[in-house]
């Protein structure tokens, strides 16, 4: 292990080869830095800069140094700055004569935006994967919860029963949504940079729809000076992964308190927390602490990626190369914890009876029962005033609203009686939300099978 | 004007008002907040809360009351905490029976949340007007400029000659995704949040489906937990006008450098610079420094939003209040210099011969003498040394390249003679990037009639 | 009340102006500008440009201004751009002459900073008072709850018995942090800038000690062009305002937990809470939501004007307008809540009842007994696993350490008997931390009676 | 190297030990866990926990595990999650009965605090003496820059004369403030934080004021929950270095500025520009892109760990292992490229002969020459009239205001004739402002000295 050593520590050169270097940064790029070569080279024959002969000799080398690399056979060189010198270095090493022609036309600024963006498609594609999954826990736990009800808070405070499947599902559209994010934000994607140049476009006359095509981007960057400027398709990534990680943030801070033993509300699976050695039923819940703690690094990247353009003149600046430095805080952040996520959303024991018993006190169905009075003709300001004295009653006798005599229902008002117990149950106050977007039971197996038809429908 | 006072130096329960009271920030939803209103006395109608002459009475207060705030008639009283509540006051005021009933099944929750919504809808159809006009002032600046010569930059050094039509189509470009990230980013204002009442779900048979026609919505949202809890549609919008300023930000940095009088490539319009008294020639670019300065208000906004948002427990939470406080930073700050940007473009006079003169110097055709060479079969390193030697050579005599002499072209290369002056010219360099995205004229100008048809595509 | 207009609205030139006009921001600053103005005269005077008798009356007039300004009596123009043309128009309409003259030798640019140094000073001064309340409520409310015991929480999980009067001294050693920072980054605030000119030095002989000690500033600055360039003396305000809010969110989180009804802890008095007209137990606490919310206005502010100094070329440039923007974000956000969170603190009743119960509960005196058998000779980890045992057999029997038999606890250490129970009380766990820092009871009295001598001394 | 893999690669416990892991952040903590680990086995031994053999073994075994790590002989174990972690295991191994009675009364939430903060000790020295290394750099260029002129900017405009030597000693100023702000920022390292326990002070009679003696510390901390909860002194750290990065990024914007060709005003030594292979003339400032653009990860940092803090509740939580990922971003950043700075300081050449140029244009002089008018009598109006009247004319005649003829002079006023051309040079404009603080000759040189005297205090 390399224990991190100031610049001051350092020979002079060193230092600022150090300083300068991206070559920790960059080498995950190796794979896709070999595959915009090969198209590249491809291109260069059609420009007739190589013939074919020449082109399938630079391909297949560059396929072994590819493989080279994947093996550990070949040792990357932090003298030599970059990953993409790296590679440019063995090819010279290995061909001396076709080897420095396969930069002719291309630029690093053109070639290293199409080496992130190659990156960033693989990766996107298993991020959403990842997300599908964790979706795919919300609607399989919803499903199994239908029934149990827990109250719904606001201000941390009960507020109105709620069945667990609506709050799972209250997720799901959340983390839906930021699946979409990630599925439309992606179109910076899908433009090609390679061939813009260093600024004001290749000089040879390079086939970029070719390029194009082979590299499976949906059509040429439309612009140099533009192209090689811009990193707006990372800040949309790095906004999309900000909101999820945001979504992720508040599912951890809800179920940190509902696992802490005053609530009870769950138990997190063993794995996802760390006990004591001398108190095992102290369950900490590490995971969802650190996922929590972690939504700062999203904002932190955005935030520095943001001060990182403002005020940058066109076209390309060497400040640009920390672009990977947020990119990479931020994708390795979720992905780090995505997949845990699914699997602790799978595996979390709810404590159904210490919720249900949650939901049968403080008094949630007042409002319900005062909307029974105003429909029955009641003006509104006189049935909120009965409710509250009900509730006020049953609060000074420690009884729940249910537990009031019929007599003393009736004399709060002529129009409550017994057949008012059965509104009070929060069974009632959840039917009488059958309204699209509702916890109503019925509505929410609907919106269940809904997203079991969605997932079914974007996983193929 | 009042002065800002501290808590401490108003009345205690004065002190606790000014702090939870919105109204100063929610004054400016009056509109739109009557016209959710409206229609949610529409939706009673249908659920039988009204009948169809208290809904006519109920409708046309709730007209008499917004005409009144719009006239300045009907003062707002801080007293009563928001906007919402001043409305709900006077209508109860107005109608003592029906006005409290409007609020039957609605919570302050759902009903902010679809006043912000109708909002934002207004606002961003002005906003991507604006966003046009600047579209518009780039392609017909661009349109002028086409034979325009300036040189490049990477790293603020001179590097390849552009024309400045290809410069400004960078900007276009830009701004044009700026224009498609807001459409796109659109999506959480499509979905009606009314009928979520406080978290659960309207307790009401209100038909949601119709709410969301009536009001312009493309369908309800689907979990009212989820609902009142995110404010996504928030966040993306301030991703969106983030991008955007931050676009600004560095065109302004550029025009800033460009009319410092050292580069004298630009003359900004006098409206847009101030000057000094005694020193007529001064012209300081007041309001580019703004532009590139506010920049800053979106990254802090976006970091406030997502502060705001990390580990709030669902549903509601008090704090979700600030969120228009982050929102109107942003929104104001990019409506009050967007009309004004594009005024600057429109205007700006540009340099044209000073910007020529820059282009010829700096040896910014060496790449393409060295391209010349390695066409005719010189191999690539050796070639770069060829123009190395003689760029040595102009240099140290104070010559630019195409000033030497023939024998000392010769000398370096047989390859090389009076021929290649003419590739020496910036025009040759232009010319020979005629490919798509380069800043060949041909290939420009047929970017300009691009942006011009599709202008006149979104207008429509 | 204005509703907000974009620019686009209004004509070109009133966009203009209210686009680059900072009268709303700067107009709070009308009493320092004076007063620097003042200062500036006598220093004229001394300098040669004004003889006393024009003193006199440039002075009495600037105090005429100041009053009609306190009065209401002087309209201010937003046509003349900020508080200072204002004022400097006054002057020069009432005094034709000797207004204008002034200015002689003073820059817009060290002019405001002045202004804002003396503005803060005053803001600063009755900010720490307001501090001083808060921790004086701290030591009050933690010298009435020595006895009460609570359970410490790390991981939201009950980890080991402390005292109340333990846990308030925690947010009084934070804020006591913070006014102590308060006080040290008060540094910038003692140099004077006025005399830096426009940027290189004011071209008149003025007495800048003189100026200093008029002023009441420890010295006059070293250098003009890092004068006018600088804002370090808001940054570090910023800073000690963000760090101080971000202590008062962490006390709302603990307070807002607390305070729902499943944890119970702690009641807020009524009038920081919002309730529901028809649910009257139900206690919503706003304004620490909100206090906690606003949280992030801070780290907004802090972004902002880090985003706005970075990469600003030396010396002035307008982009620095925007530093009051940030400031007074900061600076009004926590004046706002500061005097309220000290009432809050004095007021909330905390239930020690249920406080008691929970440490009693979850076995926090399990780290205890380990220790006791470690210190009676038992090896380390077999101690660990002589306590789990216990722990596991009395949670499976649904039973306290202190409920077990004395064969259960004999049969598990014969070191352990009845004379152990003792040692589970959460009172004897308390009493093992008579450790400098520690919950022991009279630690913590001393503890409370060092706070209250230091704040007496503070306050003198 | 190892390229980085996502949880959803690895098996499911390896990407749980991945995520909650810490080895690859804290390693560099090591000799810091060892020297608070001996320290605490001495506080042990005076607990009676150790005799003072078992102290000897200890201690001596704990230096045997520190030499075997620095010499690369212990291979350190990701699966032993952290530093602290790897240490124990192998003291355990080492000494199996000795070993697990160090953490008597110690708890990882202390332990780590102890290490954080030794080793920043360590750190904020050797940062301290670079940045004296820059603070020398700035005076030893300005010492022979005294007779240097050029224009100072305001707006990028030239604006006023100014000597180099007064430029150099702004950015002097402004890191001498970052150098007292980090002094000054130190408190909170001064306090020990070992013996706070987990959270309610450990419960063995640790005499902590010993530890404090022993480890450096000023005084133990005086409240545990306060203590394991807080990170103000890392707060602290990264506010210091926040505001000293922007100062870095604003040199760097200048002098990316100044070094562009057009500008010419300085060359950058070759090492810290990047060139071209082919056009020898071009020089990519890199490194100080790189440090401008490096400050965002200092604004990113903070942000980070400000959102880590907002709203946690106390005492500890998980969430705060995440401070030392923001602490080591920060303080590598920073020190990264603190000496290649002062390096480039000291070696950059300056174009003298261009900045003089650039100071005789663009009339500099025009507020010298309205003040001479001033001081003679001229009502301040009209002499801003003459003034700009003979701007116009010189403007327009391509002249310089000393190049007008005396009949010139004269016809504007008759206080005008030969005797201002004198005025007129940069030279006089400098010794006019012979003031604190100003830009003249000889109280720069003053300036020069007092600096010096400074650095030779603050070295002893």
């Amino acid at each position: 292990m390399t224990l991190w050593q100031s610049s001051a520590e350092l020979g002079p050169d060193q230092g600022l080869l150090q300083f300068t270097g991206s070559l920790e940064l960059d080498s995950r790029l190796f794979k896709y830095d070999i595959e915009g070569s090969v198209a590249w080279a491809e291109a260069l024959e059609k420009a007739g800069i190589y013939n074919s002969d020449e082109l399938q000799t630079v391909t297949q080398t560059l396929r072994e140094i590819e493989l080279d690399i994947e093996r550990g056979q070949l040792q990357l060189d932090p003298q030599l700055e970059d990953i993409h010198m790296n590679i440019e270095a063995q090819l010279t090493s290995r061909l001396p004569d076709l080897g420095p022609r396969l930069h002719t036309g291309r630029s690093r600024n053109d070639q290293v935006l199409v080496d992130v963006k190659l990156y960033l498609r693989d990766q996107l594609a298993e991020l959403k994967q990842e997300l599908r999954q964790l979706l795919q826990a919300f609607v399989d736990r919803a499903a199994g919860e239908q029934r149990t009800v827990l109250p719904g808070f606001t201000h941390l405070q009960p507020a109105q029963p709620v069945t667990l499947a609506h709050y799972l599902m209250a997720f799901f559209e959340k983390f839906r949504r930021d699946y979409q994010r990630l599925d439309r934000g992606n179109q910076g994607l899908k433009t090609l940079p390679l061939g813009s140049g260093a600024l004001a476009g290749s000089g040879y006359s390079i086939d970029r729809e070719f390029l194009a095509r082979r590299l499976g981007f949906a059509e040429p960057s439309r612009n140099s000076l533009d192209t090689v400027s811009e990193r707006d398709f990372i800040f949309d990534l790095l906004h999309g992964l900000t909101v999820l990680a945001l979504h992720a943030s508040r599912l951890s801070e809800d179920w940190i308190i509902w696992s802490s033993p005053t609530f009870g509300f769950c138990r997190l699976e063993d794995s996802f927390t760390t006990g004591s050695s001398i108190m095992p039923q102290k369950k900490n819940p590490d995971i969802l602490e650190l996922i929590r703690g972690q939504a700062g690094r999203l904002l932190a990247a955005y935030q520095g990626l943001g001060s990182l353009l403002k005020a940058q003149p066109l076209a390309y600046n060497r400040d640009l190369q920390e672009d990977k430095f947020y990119l990479f805080i931020a994708l390795d952040t979720v992905r780090s914890w995505l997949p845990l996520l699914a699997r602790l959303v799978s595996s979390v024991r709810f404590n159904r009876d210490t919720m249900a018993a949650a939901a049968g006190k403080n008094f949630l169905a007042a409002t319900d029962l005062a909307d029974y009075l105003t429909e029955r003709g009641v003006e509104f300001r006189r049935a909120h005033n009965i409710v509250r004295q009900l509730v006020e009653l049953a609060r000074k006798t420690d009884r729940k609203l249910e537990q009031l005599t019929t007599e003393e229902l009736t004399a709060a008002s002529s129009l409550l009686g017994d057949e008012v117990r059965q509104l009070l149950q929060p069974q009632a106050s959840l039917e009488r939300r059958e309204i699209i977007g509702g916890t109503g039971p019925r509505v929410v197996q609907q919106a269940v099978e809904r997203a079991t038809d969605w997932l079914n429908e974007v996983e193929s």
